[in-house]
């Protein structure tokens, strides 16, 4: 039903949506992430305000394009904004992604504030291979917020995942996203300088969250902001291997993306039973 | 009275003394911009230090070149602090700015702090248009923090607020300073990239401090840190079209900046009346 | 017992094991530099996880390789994170490196904290002069958190905090590292930026943590932390000159560094008694 080239042909309309209206895009993310992350959304053609606190945060999700909640550094304060604004979220019908920072067993008060937040149903769940299996109940390993499984060992797992969210993104060398509409979309791009730059993943979240703005579909969102990422990173990625000037220059490369650029994305849907890529 | 080439000496005096003196900048402010108007304020050549708890905010106040406050992501704590900085500032005669970032109907908690914090009478307040506008009483748009109105489009509003401040900042393509000693201020220049860095504004709010810690005129330190500003930006522009790389080239050029430069600035006097640019 | 080649053996053997087992850093740190340490710690090899709040502070501490505290921006709730981590990290016997980020009389609160979190016997206490001096009880000025003394001058006084801590690391333009297993050690390098650059000193006890997690010495550790950060400055300062680049330079310095590199470093013994500059 889907091909890549309709596929790709939709992500470029959301892009231009992307650029025309700039939607106001609702941040709660963590004190690493929170600089970085307002800077990405803004590069993408997106307006980002981090409204973290419980006094504001209802009233603002509801007048938001869309909703990102990450869990990084929660603070009592910043923990009873998030759920204030997913209420405000969901009574508005603002759509929200859910970015479970540090999910697992160590980490078990933030666990369980992640768990009361799935009860209300975000729009996509992002997030690294580790968090992922961790929130399907696997038994699961990380190194603190880091991954230490690779992305495909999250997929099976992630499947259940969807009674919970009609999209599940896992973000690693190849970014795989899982939802009814589309399959499992599998994403590979990027550059291996990613990891060594802290809150990739964060700024990612909101980019889901922007892009979610301007679609009806959560995993079309979801497969377009990972498409942006991963073309911005190889771009960046040809400017140079410092870890220092990559991030500005992905900076600057997700600015200046062009439409076009998505026809060179590396996409294809997997058949879940056989574990395999197909092209599409 | 004072004509276009007065202001640019004084400018330029207090230029040096920011360098000489290195004035201790005591900011409080959101977490998307700590790190980045820390690192504005070293640049231009004062000395930042981000003392935000209720607890020592008061003394710290007291012994500081200037205080600077920004409601960008407020907490209780952050708020208490607010109050108690700006105590502190009163009582020893710390100049004070006030950022009023989000201010207006959908963020009502953050306003209310700041209707409050007007009462302290801040040596400057600076905000953009939307926010601006708002704080004068005015039925008011933003896009969460940024503006929606032109800078020119708050500047009869901002004339009321002349009653809760001597100098009131509006930035924006063009920046108007009004105050009773000068005037309507317009400085023209910067950068179309600016907007499309995070924190811009609230950086500039600690630069218009700075500046108040080694100038007797808040007016005066308004106009040379909007200077100060505008000419690093257009430097900066004129190296990259990145907004990743002018954010670094940015940096760059506020401490690179020489007195000379401020010759260049696009400086000129508004009648209030006629709303016409006349030159000084 | 130690001359300067015996000891970048066994620095570049520590570098090696960074490399190679990519330990968990738990930082606690403030609002300005917690983007910037943790792009710091992946820069030099290792993984950071800022787990700042009482809930999971003290778990989360007894399986990290290492700790690092930071009073930059002390929040209620991040003082009791704090207590709660450097329980758990002498629980577990993880090492954990004390920053007294803003110590002496003007910020008491802080101070305080910092007091008592000493009684709990850090591996490492790192700070500038300012702070060293007034933490060993010494009248001290500083201007904001920024040190208004040398680095020696503050030499005599680190004395005593050996009876605290058997590592104290005095940062500045030559940084002094002071431990009855290798008497005082000196080295200088680093760059004249340095100080243009906000965090850089909350980054290098993040480092010193780092370094401790993959060392059984915590002398060895805090040496070995200022010498990967001392070249990458100076290999950084020679790229450009400018503020905003030279921090961007300085974590590709930090990620490009090689083992051989450490052959280059200006490394002292000092005879105490003499203050003067013995070559090992």
């Amino acid at each position: 039903m889907h091909n890549k080239t309709d596929i790709i042909e939709q992500i470029q309309d959301l892009w231009q949506h992307l650029q025309d209206q700039q939607p106001l895009v609702h941040c709660i993310t963590n004190s690493v992430a929170s600089n970085f992350a307002a800077n990405v959304v803004l590069a993408i053609g997106a307006s980002p305000a981090m409204i973290d606190n419980p006094f504001e945060a209802e009233q603002f999700a509801q007048i938001a394009g869309a909703l990102s909640i990450n869990t990084g550094t929660p603070t009592t304060e910043q923990t009873q904004a998030m759920f204030k604004a997913v209420k405000g979220a969901n009574t508005a019908g603002t759509p929200w992604v859910l970015d479970p920072v540090g999910y697992g067993a160590i980490l078990s008060w933030r666990s369980e504030t992640v768990d009361d937040l799935l009860t209300f149903q975000p729009h996509i769940i992002r997030g690294n291979a580790s968090e992922i299996a961790a929130l399907a109940g696997n038994q699961s390993s990380a190194k603190g917020v880091d991954s230490t499984l690779q992305s495909d060992q999250a997929l099976q797992h992630a499947q259940s995942l969807l009674n919970s969210s009609p999209c599940i993104a896992i973000s690693g060398a190849t970014d795989y996203i899982l939802s009814q509409e589309f399959g499992i979309i599998a994403i590979t791009g990027g550059s291996v300088l990613q990891p060594k730059v802290t809150a990739m993943g964060c700024a990612l979240g909101a980019v889901c969250a922007a892009y979610h703005a301007v679609s009806q579909s959560s995993a079309l969102a979801a497969i377009a902001a990972h498409c942006h990422f991963a073309l911005a990173a190889q771009n960046a990625a040809e400017q140079t291997h410092g870890i220092g000037s990559f991030q500005v220059a992905f900076l600057d490369a997700l600015d200046q993306l062009k439409p076009e650029d998505f026809n060179h994305i590396d996409l294809k849907r997997i058949d879940p039973k056989h574990s395999q890529l197909n092209s599409l």
